[in-house]
């Protein structure tokens, strides 16, 4: 299983580095609960739970300020709005 | 759905900055969970928990410092009080 | 409302920055819960809660490890005892 | 017992960088429960368990925050799809 | 009260950094529960708690982490054994 | 008492690094809870929870992180296998 996918922190945009941020929170979610199905079953619990939703929450945070610093924070990258 | 708004991390303004930390964690909520109403029915309970409440504004620092080392601290920000 | 005081992570000593960081907590939960009173009435049970302090102590101390590096540490702040 | 796998930080992809954090972390969690049965007997309540599956997924962030910074991000490494 | 004693993150070896470390964190419970006797009372109940210690055990280290920067994490002090 | 083992956040391996950062928690814990017998009643109850197990892991994940940018992430040592 690939726990970084295209196994790269480089991303174009903040947008795509925050997607990549979600992705390996679930990856490494999935690394340790190797089953999906229960995977699935857990997922209805803890999306109706705010400080569960919350802590998921932050453990994006964390893995974007990972990404962010290896993007040198997209300082390069033309604003698109 | 935009996961960083107007897919940049550089604001003017620490106050600015602020407000895109903020927006960050509501953005990764509504990534997890997509449906709006069931947002909505959980923000009374968890905006009136004093925990839920340091929990979610744990979260806004950790997003904080991502956004203030991507603006270098706006250090050549002129002060205005 | 303004989430950074003086719109800046300037101050001029650690004791500044300390108070600052302290702020920057309260303005974001007074951003997430809106009602002043509502906050009021949390205040005597967290307050009152070894873990609720402890959270709230771990939140003020990720700000001020932003505002530190915003102030390079106050590294050529002269000591005052 | 060795806490550091090959006793370095440095791996040649964010790949086996990802694969190391999760090694360092329960490589911790052995050096506190040295009793593997114990351990194993730990697994099937927290996998099971959305709460604590984010919690271990949060600190597999923090160790690949080390990890990646050491290896300065894999910025030199090529990309492979 | 002051929140940083002496004003500054400076010290001379990393003990004393430690020490700090453990001082900001209290200064800053003290600041949010400035009740003295209210503080007393909740002693006995976390410090005999494994998961209220390993709490404030995690605020220690996240403020070490910005004594130890600011001190260029002592690299120029010599050991002292 | 030591917090700080040899007084010095220097150490020759990433694997020592990895003992400094699981002792440096510990002082810290005996610096909060001064009475060994206490501490030693604790244990038993948080290594058998594995919730407790992730949350010592954290804080034993934030020291490493500083012990390791202390020493440059050990990138001048050899790799010893």
């Amino acid at each position: 299983m690939a726990l970084v996918p295209n196994n790269t922190l480089i991303t174009e945009t903040p947008e795509q580095g925050r997607e990549l941020a979600i992705m390996l929170a679930r990856k490494t979610v999935a690394a340790i609960q190797t089953d999906a199905e229960t995977r699935q079953q857990l997922r209805p619990g803890y999306a109706t739970n705010a400080d569960s939703l919350t802590m998921a929450t932050h453990v994006v945070a964390i893995e974007f300020a990972t990404v962010a610093a290896a993007n040198d924070y997209w300082r390069s990258h033309a604003v698109s709005s």
